[in-house]
């Protein structure tokens, strides 16, 4: 690294927050409390199984650009279904696909970003949308400068207009900005568009369906242990 | 008001930093540092007095979209000539025109921004650049929440497409969203729109030059002696 970023951008799920555990309590909470009877954990694994081909279909423009919100509501109504679970109202349903905006933070993350910020600017860059991300940050605490969700560019990563946009949005050079996540392919993209890349691993993101991501599979400017152990090695 | 607002966004120059004094005090010191004579308030006020126009050529399409950056970049280069100023390098020009990313806020700004960030979501709803609000965001200690630069948009305010672009940003209707200003002509546009509306007046903004905007000409849904104020009547 010849020089450090100027700003930073963040993959989010997974990365900042842990979905799967976030998203489980908060489904058996609310099966318990209602009496529905469902294995929560499955949904959770499949509804997130359905992120990436929901995503895809826009990004070949099968289905016209939406909001992963609106992706998410989609796959879950398809999967409530599968599952056949039964006396969900449409107020539920709507709470249920807002779990997305409740996400916890993984241990590191707040105390992390909080110190990044002190020289950085810092925001999610994200496939969520604008209201989802800044509703978890609200949530949750995390100071975010700013927020780049995919409806900033009408775009999901990985595609080039989400990596440019946030330094076009800056007004810097896309080596001045640093693109940090958990996910190899992420960064890899990110680079090619120029951007500088750092990693951390977060191997119990997917639970026990974990299958990557344990390590750093190239040469991304930083490898870190979390986004604590970041702040330290960017000297902050 | 019948439901407090869910986010509030606020105008900037003028209602949120003092741009005027901001300006005259950095050009000042820069003239007598590197000994460039000129008048420096003429010059800031006139700067100013290109700002209306230069956006109004954006908005009916007589020249193509472009950030505030660049529209005061433009007029800079023109009113330097005008003035006679001489011995600015490019270097001091971009230096120059950055001094909208350093501008200072009013005395009430911070602490008041703060007790509502506490309770609603914040952010700026400017004419100014992502760029520009978040560079002023992190020199000044403004808390935003997110940053609604009209870079967004590809818009400047009063064109609807700001205030409800807020709006759709955040998933909500646009009556739950509250424009804050010092001016009313941004407010009557934002209600046009549905937004809720609260104003206090900044009688100083354009030092001897002020000839309006000293106190609310309708019938807002709040009338505050300033943010801090703003902040008491929202009961945060």
């Amino acid at each position: 690294m010849q020089q450090p970023p100027v700003a930073i951008v963040f993959d989010t799920f997974g990365s900042v927050v842990d979905w799967r555990s976030s998203l489980i309590t908060e489904l058996t909470e609310f099966g318990a409390k209602r009496g529905i009877r469902a294995d929560w954990a499955a949904l959770v694994d499949a509804w997130r199984g359905a992120y990436q081909p929901s995503m895809q279909r826009v990004r070949v423009g099968e289905v016209p650009w939406q909001t992963l919100d609106q992706l998410h509501r989609t796959s879950l109504d398809r999967l409530v279904a599968e599952f056949g679970i039964e006396g969900l109202t449409e107020a539920d349903r709507a709470h249920i696909n807002r779990g997305w905006h409740r996400l916890t933070p993984w241990p590191d993350s707040v105390a992390g970003l909080t110190r990044l910020k002190r020289r950085f600017i810092i925001g999610p860059l994200s496939n969520g949308n604008v209201s989802l991300l800044l509703n978890m940050a609200k949530h949750a605490g995390i100071p975010w400068d700013m927020i780049f969700g995919s409806d900033l560019f009408g775009h999901f990563k990985p595609d080039p207009e989400t990596y440019l946009g946030v330094a076009k949005l800056l007004g810097l050079e896309p080596g001045q900005v640093m693109m940090a996540a958990a996910h190899n392919n992420d960064l890899v993209a990110a680079r090619k568009c120029g951007l500088m890349t750092a990693f951390w691993p977060r191997p119990t993101e997917y639970g026990p369906h974990q299958v990557r991501d344990y390590a750093a599979e190239h040469d991304f400017d930083i490898v870190a242990k979390d986004i604590e152990d970041l702040a330290t090695q960017l000297g902050v």
